[in-house]
């Protein structure tokens, strides 16, 4: 046993290691970020890094490819039998049994990701369900000595009618101090009209709530400024569940899997990875956790069961049925949420097993049951959630899309985060290449520099709009051999297509998109293409008056591409926009206005759930929408709809 | 260091203890009961053994006054310097150094206090706040996927209506299962038409709730069939915050003296005793803990304040104002008691910093709101509370009686428990005793069997009625020095008076009052006294038409001999009665029928409180009132009132 030194370089970070630890474990505890797309969890191979061998006298150390664990099969399905010859090995499995010099490579670090959960600019109505009242009160005497929680009563009935008021059990341990610190001056917090739950000496002008978009792999809060209605800051972070499964299914079932202690590991790690947030984000402007209020909380069915600690089985099996669909309120306490002791925590109401709080959090904030307008809102996450109708009617369903769109299961997939390619453009005549880096302004080609560290979810789906309309793959998804450019090449018999040629990347290799990565694209969008269709068979419409794309992902994808891919119906492409992350903005809005929230358990449980999967056509219609729209016989629901210039390239 | 043979008898018990350990710890494990007044404080001096010297070569030990730590001052208080030499030692503070063999003479061994808390046969009207329902689920499907609590929710509101259902947060947690574990046949127990605190698979007819009355000294606790209205066990235990402190002032200056962790460790005492005694209790019933679904706790001020951890430090000051008046909902889980883990605890209403919830219990009990008669209800334990009034008008107020009336600070003083004597007559004549001792039909002239191992409360009460009537001690307490009788005699000065020759008791040791134990219960009944006629006047009232003796000890003394001894105003002596444990009687009422919950928020409102201690003429009263009544001059308040047998004897 013992401990081994370990470097990294190019950071040149060193220090003694357990023996037995992972590199990836060696390098959180020395500060070293390397990319982790599953958590640690052996299943994104994003983490690779490369063994240096040799003597480094400088470093006073031998570093060996024997102080390593052994190549793992693990290993051997990202890594190719070259690279294992480079010493590359997975960070995440590969032991530390001696000294070792690692070199994490440029599209293995790690960088701050963009947080693609970023709060739209909307104009929200304040009526927050937190309200601060500054009284001043008599002292008692003997003559008069009642009570402090009744003299307080008292004294905010005078100044307000609030007629049923209680007092927070927490907030009641601290009153009588807090009354005398204040020399009878207090300011005092109310929530819903009902409950007092803080009472701060003097006068105070702030309250903050936070309200808190629990994704199943991206976490984002919002912290507002309840007086104000501004918004603070906006933090995000990766859903530590990530760990256990990737998607909804994959955490119901590992839940299933380990009866003693699965809900409670799955719901303590979004807890604490919260908390962690949460002091994150109060430190950074000047607050303690303690200031937030309120949270208000969305999320979909599973995390929605999962955050409030409540066994997500059933929903997990036919017929789907959650616990509650109503919204609740529960002490952030009970939850071991730190923030204020008597804060209480609104999660959104759930509409049904797969359409969950996220959702309502859509509906609130886009408010399609207020509109004629035949409107479909796509909510594209790891899960994919739909929403179809209009003042009349309202119907709702849900799609597993995979992590594809986000980047991950795709070969050179990566973070929205500095050094991804999210917008490609292919030339039709000479399948020459121009793509775009997220933290750059220009294009590559009017740079010139290679910086690409691998492709983002917007860029695959640019990419392969891209490639389609070049001819480069067919309706069906599939290579067509015949192009005529190198940039098309077989890797292990299987097609690919260069889009970054490796002087043009930062990671020493070609970035390219292969036949698995265009069929991932399509499962995913196949699946958000025959829900909608199904929806609209449903409700008997012909034709959608809008679509609106919601999600992180929804922002950043070009609508036109999406289109060409046939990723939602035909619709007026003007009448297509994104509308950013609506479910962070619906929690943002009923944190900061109570009628929404009764709005929200209204719209909830009008909205009508549709289960695809036991639709009769479910399976053909699926097998149908994996295609590509046709283009050169077109396709009728492009006619007049997509531009000309691809129409006719 | 290591471990010391210890052996006790007469029992015989040993065992291994290790060194440093106090005796009465070791008599705590090896289940030796050693009465403790005090709870091993120091204070109370009842924990005597006797240390037996000498070889013991059955036990293989030799037991030596070396084998304990030395003497020391604090045991010099209570052992004198001939019981010394006898070998007696304070138990709570003799440590083990070596092997010992110990007696326990029989005034120490502890026996099961006679529960003076029982509960009184009243007849309530059952309307309890937590209801069970009885509901059959229609099974979700596909085409009607409603959420479970949803379902629940409809299914009540078929059958009952309750239109603003909440589930608790804990029960939310298990109604998916419990549910389907029933097959969608379930009992649900509702709180207050509001809330489903339990959800249980199929027909469930019992529910259970527990009354708490938290004495300074005695926690007593009533098991009830919530069903039923069914006292099914009443249990006691000492208030394990004894230790801090024997009365009310000495627990505020303690927490007060403890800023880091007094008031933690003090409410952790009194919710890790009662979760003991609820265990107990639920087993000693074939149930379990979470069998309780909730509880309805009163103590005066300070005891509610310390129960709910909130600080005391203000009603122990000036002008002495509660932290709440008002009655409180908390969850029982967040107060770390172990029962059900949705239950509440209605903690009932305080009336004033010094006149608490156990009042109010006695209130909502007795009902003097509801009377025309003009009513004193003495509520007597540690601390005295007093009300008086009718249906026009209520004041109460409160005096520290101390603990001399409950047998403590008492020379031979002890618990209500076999062996003490219980009753006292002195004949004026020849200036013989007769007493009888609790656990026996007989009065010891009629027996002539020696057991008398101390004197309780009312039996300290009833003796210095009969010296008074004797003439053994003048109206002011003294003793008459010229007594022509043997067991008047002086001890180290003082004078006392036998009222057990040492064959009469088990202790082998004469049982005597002493001038000190006059003057501590003169100082009680005065305090009582004072505090009546106050209020009295303060009502503008010259004549009381009942007197109800509420409280444990209230039970036990005799009517006669406390008007005798001047413990309240003047008042027909049939009209002056006991009525029992009336504050746990109330908390029993409050969970039993809600309807009283309100009443006892009203009652409390309304009942005004008088400080005493600010009366001008207080402390002249209180000089006066710590007189006897005069006897051969009739008192003007006894005139017709006490039998002639007493005024002529």
């Amino acid at each position: 046993m013992g401990k081994h030194k370990v470097i990294f370089q190019p950071s040149g970070r060193r220090g003694e290691i357990e023996e037995g630890k992972t590199v990836l474990d060696a390098s959180r505890e020395l500060g070293v970020e390397i990319e982790s797309l599953c958590g640690g969890n052996r299943a994104c191979g994003k983490c690779r890094i490369k063994l240096e061998e040799g003597t480094y006298e400088k470093y006073g150390i031998t570093s060996s490819s024997q102080h390593l664990s052994a190549f793992s099969d693990e290993e051997g399905k990202f890594i190719t039998p070259e690279e294992k010859g480079e010493g590359y090995r997975l960070s995440c499995v590969a032991e530390i049994t001696g000294d070792v010099l690692i070199f994490i490579p440029e599209e293995s670090r790690a960088e701050k990701q963009v947080i693609r959960k970023a709060a739209t600019d909307r104009r929200i109505e304040l009526n927050p369900a937190i309200r601060l009242y500054y009284v001043e009160l008599i002292p008692p005497t003997f003559q008069d000595p009642l009570g402090d929680f009744e003299r307080l009563k008292n004294a905010l009935l005078e100044k307000v009618h609030l007629p049923s008021l209680n007092i927070a059990y927490d907030t009641l341990l601290n009153l009588s101090r807090a009354l005398r610190k204040g020399k009878w001056k207090v300011t005092v917090a109310v929530w819903m009209d009902r409950e007092i739950i803080d009472v701060k000496p003097g006068r105070v002008e702030e309250a903050y709530g936070v309200a808190v978009d629990v994704g199943t792999t991206t976490v984002a809060a919002y912290l507002c400024n309840l007086q104000t209605g501004k918004l603070v800051s906006t933090h995000a972070m990766m859903n530590p569940q990530v760990i256990f499964g990737e998607d909804v299914m994959s955490r119901i079932t590992f839940v299933m899997a380990h009866p003693e202690d699965g809900l409670e590991r799955m719901h303590r790690s979004i807890i604490d990875g919260l908390n962690q947030l949460l002091q994150e984000m109060t430190r950074e402007n000047n607050l303690q956790p303690e200031d937030i209020l309120e949270l208000v909380v969305v999320g979909n069915t599973a995390m929605h069961h999962l955050f409030l600690n409540i066994h997500p089985e059933y929903i997990g099996v036919s017929p789907f049925t959650p616990a509650i669909h109503h919204s609740i309120d529960v002490k952030a306490r009970d939850l071991g949420i730190n923030v204020h002791p008597a804060a209480n925590v609104h999660v959104l109401p759930v509409e049904a097993g797969f359409v969950g709080a996220d959702n309502v959090g859509v509906l609130i904030a886009e408010e399609p049951d207020r509109q004629d307008d035949m409107v479909l809102i796509i909510d594209v996450g790891t899960n994919g959630e739909l929403v179809m109708g209009n003042r009349n009617l309202l119907v709702s369903s849900s799609c597993a899309t995979g992590p594809a769109l986000e980047g991950a299961h795709i070969k050179f997939g990566m973070r929205a985060a500095p050094g991804a390619i999210e917008r490609i453009q292919v030339n039709p005549e000479t399948l020459d290449v121009n793509f775009k880096v997220i933290g750059q302004d220009l294009w590559n080609l009017e740079q010139k520099v290679a910086t690409a560290k691998g492709i983002c979810g917007s860029g695959i789906i640019d990419g392969m709009a891209e490639l389609y309309r070049a001819g480069i793959i067919d309706r069906s998804g599939r290579f067509n051999r015949d192009v005529p450019s190198p940039r098309f090449r077989l890797s292990d018999g299987k097609p690919e297509f260069v889009i970054a040629w490796k002087e043009e990347t930062s990671i020493g290799r070609e970035i390219t998109i292969t036949q698995q990565d265009v069929r991932s694209v399509q499962l995913a969008k196949g699946a958000l293409y025959t829900g909608a269709k199904l929806m609209m068979q449903r409700l008997g419409i012909e034709r959608l008056d809008r679509v609106i794309l919601a999600g992180a992902f929804g922002s950043y994808i070009d609508p036109e591409k999406a289109m060409v891919l046939g990723m939602f119906p035909d619709c007026d492409l003007k009448k297509v926009y994104a509308v950013g992350n609506a479910a962070g903005d619906g929690a943002r809005i009923a944190l900061l206005n109570r009628d929404k929230r009764k709005e929200a358990d209204e719209i909830a449980r009008k909205v009508e759930y549709i289960e695809l999967t036991i639709e009769t056509d479910f399976q053909m219609a699926f097998m149908e929408a994996m295609q590509i729209p046709h283009m050169t016989d077109p396709f009728p629901h492009l006619k007049g709809i997509v531009p000309d210039r691809i129409l006719n390239p």
